[in-house]
C-alpha cells in the first residue's frame, strides 16, 4: 500500500504537474447562495480541471454554511473526483486526541477525503489519530499567508520564528510518510527558510492568485532539489475564470516552465 | 445588547454556577453508534442538567462523525438549549478571514451556538469575523490540557511560555467583551500564571474528571478575584453518571464551596 505521500508523488509524476486547485464555493461566485449552486459550482471545476491538477482542495467552511445539506453536497463533490487524484480537505482541525479520533472518522471515512489539514497548536498526540493511518495525510499549518500570521508564527523562540520549529517537529513526525506543511507562497524568504529546515517534506502553498504571490519567486523558494514537493494552491483565480480548464492548463504550464528552468541552471 | 461575556455573567449569576457541562456523544458512550442514539443522550443530559449549568458545549466532532445527520442533531440539540443558556460550541476553528466569515456564519447562524472555541494560531485576522459580533463570543485555545500540549504552548519566547503571549493577546483583543481563553485544570501553576496575565479574562477550564484536575487547585489558581471568571467544564463524568443531574448538582456545589470559602480567607 502507497503512503499518501507516496500517492501524491505518483500522481505528480503521471500528470506532470503541481498544481493543486481549492473548492471553495464561496456565496460570492454562487448564482444563488444554496447547496444545489455549490454543488453545481463545485462538480463542473472538477470536471474541467481534472486532467491537469495533482490534487483538490474543498475547503470545508464553505459547505458547513449550508449545515446538513451541505455536508451531502461535500460528500458527493468529494466522492465526484477521480479516484486516483488525492483529495485534501482544507479543514484545520486540531483538538485532544479522543477527539481529534472522531475528526479522522469524519473527514477520512465518512467524507471520503484522503488528507486534511490541521493546527500543531496542541501538539503530535492531537495530530496522532491523522498521522497513525500511512495511506492517509495531514498538512500541518507551518507558516500562512494572512497578515497577521506572523502575531504567532513569527515570535522568536531561540532566535528562529516558531514556524521553523513547526517544520521541524512535522519533520519528525513524518515516520509514515504522510505529513506534509501548509507555507504560504506569499513570503518566499520566509519560504525558502522552511524549505532549509524541511529539506523533503511536501508544502501545500496557497496565496498565488488572489493572495497575489509571485509564482516564480514561491516556486523558487520552496521546490526541493528534485523540483517535487510543493502543491502551488490556486482556488478563486481558477474557479472565477471563464475558463477553468484553460486556465489550470496555463497554470500547470507556468509552474513546469519554471520546474525546467530552475533545473536546467 | 449584552456582549457575549455580559450574557455568560449574567447566566452566572442566576444560576449561582461556574460549571459547563460537555456534550460529547463519543461513540463508547452510545448504545448504538447512529444520530438518533447521539440526539437521545443529548438531549436527556440538557434535560437534566440545565437547572444547575452555566453553560453547555457541544463538541462538533462527535456529530461531524455522524456527516449531513450529525448536523441536523446538532442543530436540533443546541436549539433545545433553554434560551437564557449559552451555548459554547467546542470547534477550534482558525482558519483566514474570508474563511472564517463562513465559519462564523456555520456556527452562530446555522447551528444558532452563541460562542465557538478557535486557535490562535493565525492570529487576530483569522478570529475577527468571530470578535466583531459583540453577542457572540469565542474562547480562544491558550494552554490546553492534553499530554503534548507545551511542544508548541510551552516553548519560551522572551523567557515567557507561548500560551502567555496568547493570553495577553486575547486581552488585547477582547474590545468588544467577547473574548475568552481555554486553559486547562490539569496544570494549577500554569493556570495561575494565566491569571496574572490576564487578570480580567473568563477562562474555559476543561480538565477535571476524566482528565483527573484538582478541582480545588484549579479554582484557587484561576478564579478571579471576585469569584468568577472561571468555566469548569466537565463532560463525560457527568454525562456517563447514572444521575447527570445530580452530578451536576453535587458539581456546582462543590464548586461554590471553594469559592465561598477563598473569598473568605
Amino acid at each position: 500500500m502507497l503512503s499518501f505521500i507516496g500517492a501524491l508523488e505518483a500522481r505528480a509524476n503521471t500528470v506532470d504537474s503541481l498544481l493543486c486547485v481549492g473548492i471553495d464555493p464561496h456565496p460570492d461566485m454562487l448564482s444563488e447562495d444554496t447547496p444545489m449552486a455549490s454543488s453545481e459550482l463545485c462538480l463542473r471545476l472538477i470536471e474541467s480541471c481534472s486532467p491537469y491538477v495533482c490534487a483538490f482542495k474543498p475547503n470545508i467552511a464553505f459547505f458547513e454554511r449550508h449545515g446538513a445539506e451541505g455536508m451531502t453536497v461535500l460528500r458527493d463533490v468529494i466522492a465526484a473526483v477521480p479516484a486516483d487524484i488525492p483529495v485534501i480537505l482544507d479543514a484545520k482541525r486540531g483538538d485532544i486526541a479522543s477527539t481529534a479520533e472522531a475528526y479522522a472518522y469524519a473527514v477520512f471515512d465518512v467524507l471520503g477525503a484522503h488528507a486534511l489539514t490541521a493546527s500543531p497548536y496542541l501538539g503530535s498526540d492531537s495530530l496522532a489519530p491523522f498521522m497513525n493511518r500511512p495511506e492517509r495525510g495531514v498538512f500541518v499549518l507551518c507558516k500562512t499567508s494572512n497578515e497577521t500570521a506572523d502575531e504567532l508564527q513569527g515570535l522568536l523562540v531561540d532566535g528562529e520564528p516558531l514556524y521553523l520549529h513547526v517544520a521541524r517537529k512535522a519533520k519528525s513526525w513524518s515516520t509514515n510518510e504522510n505529513v506534509g506543511i501548509v507555507v504560504g507562497a506569499t513570503d518566499p524568504y520566509a519560504l525558502a527558510c522552511v524549505r532549509a529546515a524541511a529539506p523533503s517534506l511536501w508544502f501545500l502553498c496557497p496565496g498565488v492568485g488572489a493572495q497575489g504571490a509571485n509564482l516564480k519567486a514561491a516556486l523558487g523558494a520552496g521546490l526541493r532539489s528534485d523540483g517535487m514537493g510543493m502543491l502551488v494552491s490556486v482556488s478563486r483565480s481558477i474557479a472565477c475564470d471563464s475558463d477553468p480548464a484553460g486556465a489550470s492548463a496555463n497554470l500547470r504550464q507556468g509552474i513546469n516552465d519554471v520546474r525546467r528552468a530552475s533545473a536546467s541552471t
